[in-house]
């Protein structure tokens, strides 16, 4: 609208996820007007992390390294793996602070239709994974989707010849969820997998 | 989280407006995973603009060039003139197309109280323009707010003496507005300027 290099600012603001074309306007006209310092900044870190962030080579997370942080640290327990459909996932396990094990990711899951088979996310590299390393319990934290469901089980059975015990995030009523918010499909899963009280 | 460059990236993000926290992480993440050379079309433009993009000559609003668009435009009808507080009220007025006139970007409006004064939104610059140019109406446009509103009344004086008619953007209750949701100022605003039915 004011010039060519604004209208292609806004453009490319819209990129970035739930960011509509009001948003992308208010974005641009807040950084030319009252951050450009901080819109370097923000061309800056683009720049590095799309030069410098790649794949781990042994869990497929996000790293500036061959190997990530994680899969090197001497804290974290090697006997432990959580297979996760993507770093988002990572990121999220990470931040709830419940998990000292290492990660697999996948990097999508199981959808035959779109031809996305075994070999697509990478279900050979953590079989020899599985085999290699010291694990002793694989957590299967795929998603609770049906596509979610179908690549975890898929996983238990393709692991059943090794001697790994194999876990599933459990699945019920979230936290804080109350009983007549959530939906019936929930709902009736939680009741059929109740639990002993202890 | 990831890397130093992942957490660099998501701070940066955040200068943003809007964006907290979680929206950064998951834009970050989004464009690591799913649109690297989009990062890297944000980054590019985001530097262009902050190097190419500054005010106009005349008006003050955004431009690539010494004099906008608009300014420059012959089919805009010079003797017409829209004062507002920001580029962003150009983006608003262009974009309901209700307006043909040229423009006059004052920056801000009064405060005394923070030291804004006429000279730091550069009011001197209006009133030699209005003395110049063959403008013979001024549309204040300045914001509905207290501060707008004395920045009109300030102005509406300091023009008094030049032969150029002064008006204000109507203020009532908004086009689809349902009375019971519009505060009471606004009501009783729009209950004294009430206009005959034409
Ligand atoms: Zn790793
Ligand atoms: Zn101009």
């Amino acid at each position: 609208m004011f010039s060519d290099r604004f209208d292609q600012l806004v453009q490319a603001l819209r990129i970035l996820p739930s960011v509509g074309p009001k948003s992308a306007q208010r974005m641009a006209l807040h950084l030319m007007m009252k951050n450009r310092d901080g819109a370097v900044q923000l061309a800056h870190a683009l720049h590095e992390a799309a030069n410098y962030i790649h794949a781990c080579q042994v869990c497929h997370s996000l790293t500036e390294h061959d190997i990530c942080d994680i899969c090197q640290s001497k804290e974290r327990n090697a006997q432990l793996l959580c297979v996760v459909e993507s770093p988002a996932d990572v990121l999220a396990i990470e931040q709830s602070g419940s998990f000292n094990g290492r990660y697999h990711v996948l990097g999508g899951h199981l959808s035959p239709l779109d031809g996305i088979g075994p070999d697509e996310i990478g279900i050979p590299h953590l079989l020899q994974r599985l085999a290699e390393e010291p694990i002793e319990e694989v957590i299967l934290a795929t998603n609770a989707t049906v596509e979610g469901q179908a690549t975890a089980h898929y996983l238990q059975e393709a692991a059943k010849h090794l001697a790994v015990r194999m876990t599933r995030i459990a699945q019920g009523v979230p936290q804080g969820g109350e009983l007549e918010y959530v939906d019936s499909h929930t709902l009736s899963q939680a009741v059929h997998n109740r639990m002993q009280m202890k």
